[in-house]
This record gives structure tokens, C-alpha cells and sequence, in this order.
């Protein structure tokens, strides 16, 4: 407590008891506890061999598998996708597709086929999933200096774009009350149903991979996912469960998830620490298994860009697991040009408890509005993998 | 939308899709569909036989067990709760105990022992669950008319009473801060764990009721369990868990709460169709498998009391069961005095989808300001059922 009685945030940033057997009598003390001694089972161990490294890639596999539970009806057991429209823009067709997932729903995606494009030259295909509050559109709308799927298309890829769900064409009454996007009450009765929202949504991106394939337009040898921002946590699941994608752009910066919740335990001036994101990120028991930069690093040696930095301790276990599977020019990062220069940087081997959301993007170099498309580094690297 | 442009929730009450085929583009309007057609696995069937039911019920136990996780370690296991203090109060002794569930954690609950209450004269024990935003002080305080434990003490019952976690002296900052109870942060923890607030509320529920066995001023033949509101859903699950129990108080209006889910779908003026409850009410899967008024039928033979009305339909299934395991009379329900004549009621067989909250509570015949502990009605169902 503050001497003039006022609540002070500092006064309480991490959990602390004045009991001498060390125990906490607030639940999400003890929780926090808890969970900061539960160390995820399949985080990536630096010491183990190559040929371990294959064995714990393929678990990591089958435990994203298990965490997403994709329904068993695959591609071939759904209706076909329907052609709905077409039309020409500046240098693509654009085509508006139809995906039925389910019974009762319809899943509108987009294709951008270069004019260039042909079945007699088919091209590298690219997975492009939004960030939150994007509907797709916003991926080639002209007026987007860094419209993902647009550019993509002028580089002679076909791109193919789907909605986060919940979002753009698939959202429910956004439009009607010119309300802002609602995941919660999504990710909400997906879990309900024993289900996640990232599950579905990389449920839906693993059956347009699969379209993909199917496209005598597309290369099936040179597929690609590219993920902004939320988009970026399809790409890893789809990344772990289809080991046929030759490439992954990861358009966010590389967070440590479970370090941050454990961290981020500051309270605002009303004494309340909220989780750092919401349900719409929620998968049970995702977190007792491994985090964001053990998926990374179980793609090795498929080639991977990272864009938007994060912590330098992450790309070094990526980096080492990349030279672990004799790739190392695989793996490219670049950092926020705030951060570009190393000695701007923070370095760190363990976030410490008691931060907040600011503190935590300065100590894993976040530069958040400057939080777009990093075409300027994508691009010329997509150049570059997809030549050799 | 309305005529003046301006959103109009009516016009959006239920989903509604304008396609040929009848499926829907929204994620959220497909999902309720998938959600609705998923009838729960374990949903009581009046046909069932007398001998099916008790199968039935055994499968109903199991399954409650599955879907609550407690860990292994049951009270033998774990260190001996210790009385830390007691006291003198107007005709019983208050003990302050504590209980210690994991190594990182300090539980503290409370005992009221009656004067007249000794180990030659062991006593009905009841174990007291407060609900949202109580603390379990708040049930022997002189100044609450309807102070559950203290009434219950008043009575000659042992009263063991908790706190729901996250709450009282288990909360984290409310004291200093002055903030009211933040549950969803402690149910995010959880659910991130693959547990779940009722999992760890009736963790706690389950090892005190386990050690009101082996104190010898409790009767352990005559164990009742008292929930109220955010209470009554650890008295479910205790409920299914220990048959030992002997008697159970739900003290809130029953709630169906799949169907609540799934017909307050009316928008509000921004368009959102929020979710009924947050997240410490969610278990994933636990829809799947039954709902409230499935949980109270299996219940039977057991004697239980609702004292907060509800939907008619729902009374009738739990009178049913009650009836086809021979003790009919073992079952007591009241409705809220505004809707005690019958003919104030609504009855329907299912509630139309497209209502609100305020809708919802009026046809489930719920009067939310007169929400409190009906000692009126318990106190005397109690003694009626004790004294046989």
C-alpha cells in the first residue's frame, strides 16, 4: 500500500507471502506457482542429437495434432470447393471461392491467380491468413501499402486467402452494428464444444493446403504460409501437421507465450493482473506441452522468416536447431528496425515476473506501431528459397 | 437493419442466413447450429428403465469425475489440515482451519461447531459453498439475515464453510486494491493448465467433505452439501463424486444452462451476442455430456432441495427420476414467492432461441433481486429429512 493509502501497482508486481512455510493463500498466487513449475514436456532441448531432434520433431507433431483435433472429415470426404466468380485486376485474377467445412456453414476464400500463371508453369502457392481485425480483402486491397496476398501475386505466386474465423465474411453482426470484432464469444462455444479456436482455424487452413495440392496451377513441391500477427498461430499448427509446406512466412514478433503469462504479473492501478491475451488464444493444455519457440524450431530445416524480432535467446534456439538439421541458412530473422541495431537491443536468458504489457515489449524489442507486413524482408526472401 | 439505419437488436434475434443452401457464412451462426445438433451423450431419459438408470448414473459419475480432473492426491496424502485458532460465538465455537492442497498453497476454511455438539453426540456436518463475490464470512456474519453456516450452526449442524477460489481470503489483490473479484484470470490459469475452476473448487469441496469423515463430531452418515448460486455447481459435481453424501441444498434457480447457451442469442445495441457466463463457468466438454437438470436427476435417491424455481419441465424430469428410484418424496423444489401461484409461470417444453438475459430469467421463472439463501424453506426440509 502506497503511504497516502492509494493502491500503488509497483508495491505488488510480483506475488509475494509474509507466511514462513513459503505458501500463498491467493489462488492465482498459488497457480502461478504452479504452472511456473510445470516446464512444457517437449521444450526444445539445445543438448540432444539429430537423430533425437527427428523423434521429438515427430512428437511434437502428433501432440499439435492431438491439441487441434481436427474433425475427421478431411478435404476428399467434403463437398467440393465451388468456383463462385471471377475477375480480372492489375496483373491476377481474382477468384472467389466457396470451402464447406461443415454441414451448415460455408467458408468464402480468395484466389489470386497471376496472369502469368498457368497449368503449364504452375506456381508457388502461398497460405495467406490475416491478422486480428483484418478480413481477408485487406489483404489485396490496393489501397494497403503492404496488402500480403497482393504482392504475393505480383511476384507470380498464387495466393490463396482465407478469414480468421469469426472475421470479415465470416463474422457475425459486424457489419449490421459496425461493431468491432468479437473472437471471445467464438473461441468461447468452441471451447464449449471441447474445441479451440485456433483448432478450427487451422482446421479451415489445412483444408485449403490441401486444395492446394489439388490445383494443377499450383506447384504441390513449392507451398507456402505466411502468417500475420494472429494468422501466425495457424501457421505454426499447420506447419507441425502438414510437413509438405516448403516454406513459412512468421509475420509477427516471436513471442514466448507461457513466459510471458508468467511474467505480466503486474496489476493496474485497480489491483487487477489480466491474462496478457484472450480466449480466442486458449488451447488446453497447449502450454504444459511447448511454446511458440519450440514450434518454430520443430520446422527445422524447412526454410522459415521471422520478421518482427522478439527475443535474441529464441532465435539463437531456432537458429541451433536449424544447424542441428544441417539447414542453417534456412532460417532467417530480422528485428524491428528500432532494434536493428544490436546494441539497442535486450538481452535476456528469462523474462523477469512483475512486468507489465509495455515493459514486456521492450524487453522482447516489440516496436508495436510498427506492426505490418514486413514485405521489404519477405519478399526478396521468398525470392531467394523459392530459386534454388 | 432499422428503417433509420440505426442497428435494431430484434431484427437480429435469432441466426438467419439468405443462401439457397441454408448455411451460414458467420462462424458463430454454423457453430450454434453444430453446437445445437449435439445433443448431450448422457441427457436423462424418462423411458429408461429403473435398472438403466443406475448404469446410467454410474456412467454420469465417472464422467463428472473425467471432466473435473482432480489430481491424485487425495486428503490421506497431503498434509494434515491444522485448527489454527478458535473462538467463542453466540452458541457454537468458530475454528479457523487450514487445508493445504498443494505444496505452493494455503487453503483456509471455517468450522462451526454447535455447543450442544460433542464426540458422543456426533452431528450432521454440512459443508457450505458461497457464491459469487461472498466470502465464506459472509455466512456467519451476525449482520446477514440469511448467513447460511450461522443458521445452519444455529440449527446443531456442523458447518464446514470455503471459500469458492479466487474469493475472500484466497482473492488476490481485491483488499489493497479495492477491486471486486476478478474470477476469469483464475480461470484462464487454469483452463491454460487443462483444468477448470469447478475442477479446482470441487477439488477443494471434495477433500473437505472427505475430511468432515474423519472428524469425530460429525456423523459421517449424515453429510449435507450446501451450494449457493456459484456454489450449487460444486455441489453438482461433489454430488456425482462422493455417494457418501447424504443430502444436498441447491440454492439457485436450476438452470438449464446448454439451452440458455443456445437461445439467449439476441444482440445487444452494439450487435454482440455475449456468451450467458464467464469463463470460471466453463468446462470444455462438460456440455456435451449433460447439463444441470441431468446432474440433480442422478442425484436420486438422495434427498435434495432447489429453492429458486426454474423451469417447470426441468422439475418434472428430476420428480421422474426421483420417482423411478423409489423415493419420490426425497425431492423438494419451490419457486420464487413472484412466481409461486402456478398460474404466474411459464411453461414451455423448450425455450425459443433470440432472447436476452431479461428474457431468459423470465421465462425460466427467476426473480433475480430476491436472490439470497432461503433459510425459510431449507431449514425446516432439513430437519424433516434428518429426523427420519
Amino acid at each position: 500500500m502506497a503511504q497516502d493509502g492509494s493502491f500503488n501497482p509497483d508495491d505488488h508486481a510480483v506475488f509475494t507471502t509474509d507466511r514462513a512455510d513459503g505458501r500463498y493463500a491467493s489462488t492465482r498466487a498459488y497457480l502461478h506457482h504452479i504452472m511456473k513449475a510445470r516446464e512444457p514436456r517437449l521444450k526444445y532441448n539445445p543438448a540432444m542429437s539429430a537423430d533425437s531432434m527427428k523423434l521429438w520433431q515427430s512428437d511434437m507433431a502428433q501432440t499439435m495434432s492431438r491439441l487441434m483435433k481436427h474433425p475427421d472429415r478431411d478435404l476428399s470426404s467434403l463437398p467440393a470447393p465451388v468456383l463462385v466468380s471471377e475477375e480480372q485486376r492489375d496483373g491476377y485474377t481474382l477468384q472467389h471461392w466457396e470451402l464447406y467445412p461443415f454441414d451448415q456453414a460455408v467458408v468464402p476464400f480468395l484466389v489470386l491467380v497471376p496472369d502469368a500463371v498457368n497449368t503449364n508453369n504452375p506456381a508457388t502457392g502461398i497460405l495467406c491468413i490475416p491478422g486480428y481485425g483484418q478480413p481477408k480483402e485487406f489483404l489485396i486491397d490496393d489501397n494497403n501499402p503492404h496488402a500480403m496476398a497482393r504482392l504475393y501475386a505480383r511476384e507470380g505466386y498464387v495466393a490463396v486467402v482465407m478469414d480468421n474465423p469469426g472475421q470479415g465474411e465470416t463474422g457475425d453482426l459486424e457489419r449490421e452494428a459496425g461493431k468491432g470484432v468479437d473472437l471471445v464469444t467464438v473461441g468461447r462455444q468452441l471451447l464449449e464444444m471441447d474445441w479451440n479456436y485456433l483448432g478450427l482455424s487451422s482446421y479451415i487452413g489445412s483444408l485449403l493446403t490441401d486444395w492446394m495440392k489439388t490445383q494443377p496451377y499450383i506447384n504441390p513441391e513449392r507451398l507456402v504460409v505466411s502468417g500475420f500477427s494472429l494468422g501466425a498461430e495457424p501457421l505454426m499448427a499447420i506447419g507441425l501437421m502438414h510437413p509438405e509446406v516448403y516454406a513459412f512466412v512468421y509475420n509477427d514478433y516471436l513471442c514466448a507465450t507461457r513466459e510471458r503469462a508468467l511474467t505480466m504479473t503486474k496489476p493496474d492501478n485497480r489491483g487487477n493482473r489480466p491474462w496478457p491475451n484472450n480466449i480466442e488464444h486458449l488451447i488446453p493444455g497447449f502450454l504444459l506441452e511447448f511454446d511458440f519457440p519450440d514450434i518454430l524450431a520443430a520446422l527445422a530445416p524447412r526454410p522459415l522468416i521471422c520478421t518482427e524480432g522478439g527475443m535474441d535467446r529464441d532465435f539463437y534456439l531456432i537458429s541451433g536447431a536449424y544447424e542441428k538439421a544441417g539447414a542453417p541458412e534456412a532460417f532467417e530473422y530480422h528485428h524491428y528496425a528500432k532494434y536493428a541495431d544490436p546494441s539497442t537491443r535486450t538481452y535476456l536468458e528469462a523474462a523477469p515476473e512483475g512486468i507489465n504489457r509495455d515493459e514486456h515489449f521492450r524487453l522482447a524489442n516489440v516496436d508495436p506501431p510498427h506492426h505490418y507486413f514486413k514485405d521489404e524482408f519477405i519478399l526478396p526472401w521468398l525470392r531467394h528459397i523459392l530459386s534454388k
